[in-house]
């Protein structure tokens, strides 16, 4: 398991590189917007893992709606696991709130989901597993969440 | 360079542990209290970094001032970086708010340093060098600061 990544609320990515690329010295490893998010997203690598800061495209979007009520800050924390469907059912088993009870398909094919702030101090946890061809979703077969 | 440590501020390590331990599967590599800080440090690995669970010794602590303020969330994220001197010296130069002018000695003798969250993003940021032969602290030969 590693830290996949930090998701960072920002309200502006150009104002944010000032200090994660230019003063820390990280790179820039790519930019994209996810429109269903309405989220534009800057990644920055730092070793195994990597920085994402997030700047929303409007108000009403989830991270617009975190900024304006928490101001900016540590959005969520992103933790790589091997078998997301084996941590999603240990989640279950020590009764912590899931935001999604079924993995779904994430940025670039990977499996991901959502633990509430409630179960882990506070934090916004996502876990994420890669993409491929062993990795593919299991089929939702009379889901008793 | 790489994530260090994400510090985690908690009311209670052992209603944590429920989460990181038990259902995220991390295992406890040692617990300590850093008395002048007024901590109780709990410390899960997770592969080149770790999660530092952070429950204070008291109220009028830092840690139990954030608690207050804040509710529990993460407190602060620490990058290990080959050069604290060097780090510090750039982030000086893009203006970035500094907590510390000058590099401190930390836990396991590590020389750490805090950058103030309105530089950061809204993110407690600290920044560390390894303990070491070649690794000690410059005098304070005329500090500008």
């Amino acid at each position: 398991m590693r830290i996949d990544h930090l998701g960072i609320a920002v309200a502006s990515i150009d104002e944010s590189l000032a200090f994660y690329r230019d003063a820390l010295g990280l790179e820039v490893a790519g930019r994209e917007t996810v429109e269903d998010q309405g989220v534009n997203v800057c990644m920055l690598p730092v070793g195994t893992s990597r920085v994402e800061l997030l700047e929303p495209t409007g108000p009403e979007t989830p991270v617009g709606k975190f900024l304006a009520k928490r101001g900016p800050g540590i959005h969520h924390i992103c933790y790589r696991v091997d078998d997301i469907h084996a941590a999603l059912a240990r989640f279950k088993a020590a009764g912590a709130r899931l935001i999604d009870d079924v993995p779904r398909v994430g940025a670039g094919g990977h499996l991901v989901a959502f633990v509430h702030p409630s179960a882990t101090g506070g934090v916004l946890v996502e876990i994420s597993q890669e993409a491929g061809p062993e990795h593919t979703a299991h089929p939702t077969q009379g889901d008793n969440s």
